[in-house]
């Protein structure tokens, strides 16, 4: 099965596996899980964080990283696409008990100028603003510029806001922009990325920040659940993809654009090539689709994709997505439009 | 004093008084309060709903229209610079536990369009679309078109999702676009509106629906604290509000429009001249001012101001403010701007 | 009608009237309502602390403690019979999202050493213990000995615990112990007490405690809505209820040890003479009632009472009950079992 | 290192790694796991459940029950010494959102009159009760007798009140009782098991009930961020623990209640032998001691044990502790207060 629906369904390597087997292990919630604690160390380390957790899921570190920083009733400006608001199944009004202002975002871009203005002035009919979220690389599948998390950034840090970024495909983001993912993580207070996704670990992420937030956030991964056992089994799988994996995204970037310029060929079919920055390909069929044939069509040409949102498909690579992968896509989309449309 | 901060500042008329010093009384709770009672099936009828609920004010009327209306963790679609937003200290995500989706508003008015695309499908990610909210007369000034209203509820209709309407100052909008309440409760689910402001009740807002809405609604006015004893000394006073003073607001609009166009001719003032529909006046002073000395000038001459929000005044006409008294405040403006600026 | 279904059906004397009629009024969320603040500062002075707040309820009060003493989480230690957990509809997890501890209570004393070992350590399985509510005089009907009250502070300080009391019938509690409001008050760092009730006043209670407590509470109380405009009409009432009204409370609990010795000379009804240490008379009808003809039985002699708990009936005697309407309803019930089980 | 601090501290066994290492994965969000989905469906059928879901630990297990079964503001009915209570950092009232209300545990055993008269009726004052929380085996080393179970979930039957039982160690309770599994859960609606624990798996547990309950539920876990990947990884380990380890928990069963025996047998020692229903065992050291002292004690005898609480010590016996290793532990402690005491 070819399986273009999203980076989430890559599978563990023989490395991790191996890794996995042989991982030295104890009781996390006492602290006594060695493979853990090397992990927390080394993202903590790799990202230019004082400090780091290991945790069930992206949305798991998000949610809490808004239960951490903010008080119940405090207002968090974010944009209105981005992961938190829109596929965290409204976590953070029941967790958090947070207030979202979500944000005009162009493609994942915020305005400066339009935080600055929304960050909350003491007064008695104001909530207090708790914190900025930013996310990077978007899960609209485009990278910001450091430019604009350098420029809100120093707002927050003027108005003593924090500033959390969603980093799920944080190393998508510095395999596009070539830099040091401090140069990335430098414009945040804390940061979650995942081990899973394109760096194929089976299960878990990390949220990062200050050593005192980290403490803070111990306990409350303790209330929201997330306190694991022997978790060294998964965490030396999230050694692996650390330490091994980042390198292959560059790979499925690629992968990506060779996909978005093929599909960009096949007639009634429009790529958004200029959003192809990292391993998502968005493209629009111009004519009316039964959306569910074109899934099945897929299906049996063993092919696994989504349907479409608003009318947009997206088509994902991932480990081990070849270019002949791709080129079976393609074609199967070009027999599909072929056989519907003529 | 001439107090043109607001028209919250408008004190219970003599007639007011007099129904509180004659008002027969029992213990709401027990639902023993005929002045309570009049007034709820009064109000009801009047703006054509099945009950109505008297609450102690328009922020906890609308609170508790979402806690009445959604589940915890439902999505909210509103506009962001609407009164539960912006001047509600963040008690959605409090008490209702629900999570605001703060969209593009046009000075108050929202796009349908913008609207439908953002009601929820059932999808595993997502949250439950709980609530519309819609405002009008808008707390920026203006008033919203009913096609708008009527476009939304449309959509709300169609897609199932109940429309709340923050009508704080209901009878303004009535009276600016010369229609029967009504026409504009028609639009929504369920609304509420003061009692107080405008028209001139000490204490109190109005929450009206249909009966089982209604019947929840009062049992969480319980759960919030809002349900009284004798409450109806000040249901006598919001009775003689609703019956006597709404005829009253057309000179509040028209001494607001006064007043604009008297301001607009100062120099250096710029006056939203478009944006007086009822009985707020917002402008610039285009020269960089002391605020607080402005402030205090104002209230040496007898007149009680806000200070700016973002660099924009406003002066609220009220009940009692008259042409001579709004004279008064723009021959202070002018003498303020002279002898600061030349 | 003679009404014994509870004191909060007590309604606003002449003189409130006319304090109402006459009150100096403003805006109360400005703080420009002088009657609010006369009450304000005479009830903080009155029983001892810095700072007073008017709210609208006595639910109210004690969710606007809870919601200011805790963060989100904080586990609250309390009576399992008090009111906080029997009859506010579970608001102390909606609003403040507190964990309640409800402990055994022995009539209303809590057992200090039962305290003591309950305050958490800090520890990652715990919450943090962010409160301990007292009530007082208790909503049983008893008051509670001040010895135990000092115990209970004691523990507190030294734990750094605050403790809230539920005063909702305060001055009950000073009626029967012959102390001043102070001896009470000092076991509490906060206290909320109702002005309705015994004292008649139609609407409204205080919440009292420190200074910078009473700030935070203001702006708590906005977000919960019971920031009131004009709220002085209502204040003026109160302020006569605080003035002049406690010393008729000594009358209600006369009545009430009187009805409890008529009522127990009936045969088949025990009265719980030794818990009649205010306002209250609990008593048990020996054989199977039928309740809801007893309501209406009662009804038809002109006299309102409650249907029974558990068992247990409860008549309130109140502002306006004499000696013989005491002895109408003694005779009213004599004559009702006389009827049924004759 | 002999480690009698929990049963939480077992590691996995060379069959888990190899299940782990040999899984059959796939992304478990989209439903695509098969390993968690063999789980799923064999823990649902052995313990007598329509469905179940793999969650990451107890306590997320037990607040996606509390989330998924109540509404927020609902009235929680368990002991005051169960998990939820106890060791779940309030967790409730922040995600759930419930009120707790904490009945007097007799060593786990909850009173069915207590129970039957703390469900609310519908009333105006009074949160609904939502739920009733058992615990079984109890995290204070007992086993509720059956019988307690069903008494109090017919009453809950009768109520309409659904029954959630916390079985994190649900197999030492059959393992106590010699029961089927069945015999417990049918006394449930939903229960909570763990996989890790005294079954040895690294990470997991499972949350069981009706079919409709568990699709609820799975939302929720998405919403808590509990929904992970190649969770199959882990399930692998789980469906091992389930398969061949539940037979092994009569081992550790045995080696406590043998070191209970020798325990009993120190000077100075008191063992709450009628308590050892599983696999803990509860004592007592009649005087004063250093316990800091007592653990650095055993820590350099290679043992690990926790401090007291309220002065009592728990050892717990686990996957891999023989009857030497207890000798050891018994010959530390009887040398420990032999040096200390002498």
């Amino acid at each position: 099965m070819i399986d273009l629906r999203s980076d989430t369904v890559t599978k563990p390597t023989k490395a991790m596996r191996e890794a996995m087997y042989n991982a030295v292990v104890g009781d996390d919630v006492y602290g006594d899980d060695p493979s853990v604690n090397e992990l927390e160390e080394y993202a903590a380390q790799l990202i230019g964080k004082e400090a780091a957790l290991f945790v069930p899921s992206g949305t798991f570190g998000n949610q809490l990283a808004l239960l951490t920083h903010c008080q119940r009733g405090d207002e968090v400006l974010l944009g209105d696409d981005c992961h938190i608001v829109q596929h965290e199944v409204g976590a953070a009004s029941v967790i958090a008990g947070v207030q979202l202002r979500t944000l005009v975002s162009d493609k994942g871009v915020l305005d400066p100028e339009d935080i600055c203005s929304k960050i909350r002035e003491e007064e008695l009919h104001y909530p207090r603003t708790g914190l900025i979220c930013l996310e990077n690389a978007h899960s609209i599948g485009r990278v910001i510029p450091l430019s604009n998390m350098a420029s809100i950034k120093a707002i927050a840090d003027e108005r003593e806001v924090p500033v959390h970024m969603d980093g799920a495909r944080l190393f998508n983001a510095t395999t596009y922009l070539q830099v040091d993912v401090k140069e990335i993580t430098q414009h945040c207070d804390t940061v979650m990325f995942c081990l899973s996704k394109g760096l194929c670990a089976p299960v878990g992420s990390i949220l990062a920040g200050s050593q005192s937030f980290i403490d803070r956030a111990r306990k409350n991964r303790k209330l929201m659940g997330g306190a694991l056992r022997q978790a060294g089994v998964i965490a030396a799988a999230g050694l692996v993809a650390l330490k091994d994996m980042r390198s292959c995204l560059k790979d499925d970037h690629d992968q990506a654009l060779y996909m978005g310029k093929q599909l960009a060929e096949l007639e009634g079919v429009t790529v958004f090539m200029e959003d192809i920055h990292i391993n998502m390909v968005f493209f629009k069929i111009e004519k009316p689709v039964d959306y569910d044939a074109l899934v099945t069509y897929f299906s049996n040409a063993g092919i696994a994709i989504n349907g479409h949102e608003h009318g947009i498909m997206r088509f994902v690579t991932n480990h081990g997505i070849t270019q002949a992968d791709v080129d079976t896509a393609v074609t199967t989309l070009r027999n599909f439009l072929k056989e519907h449309f003529q």
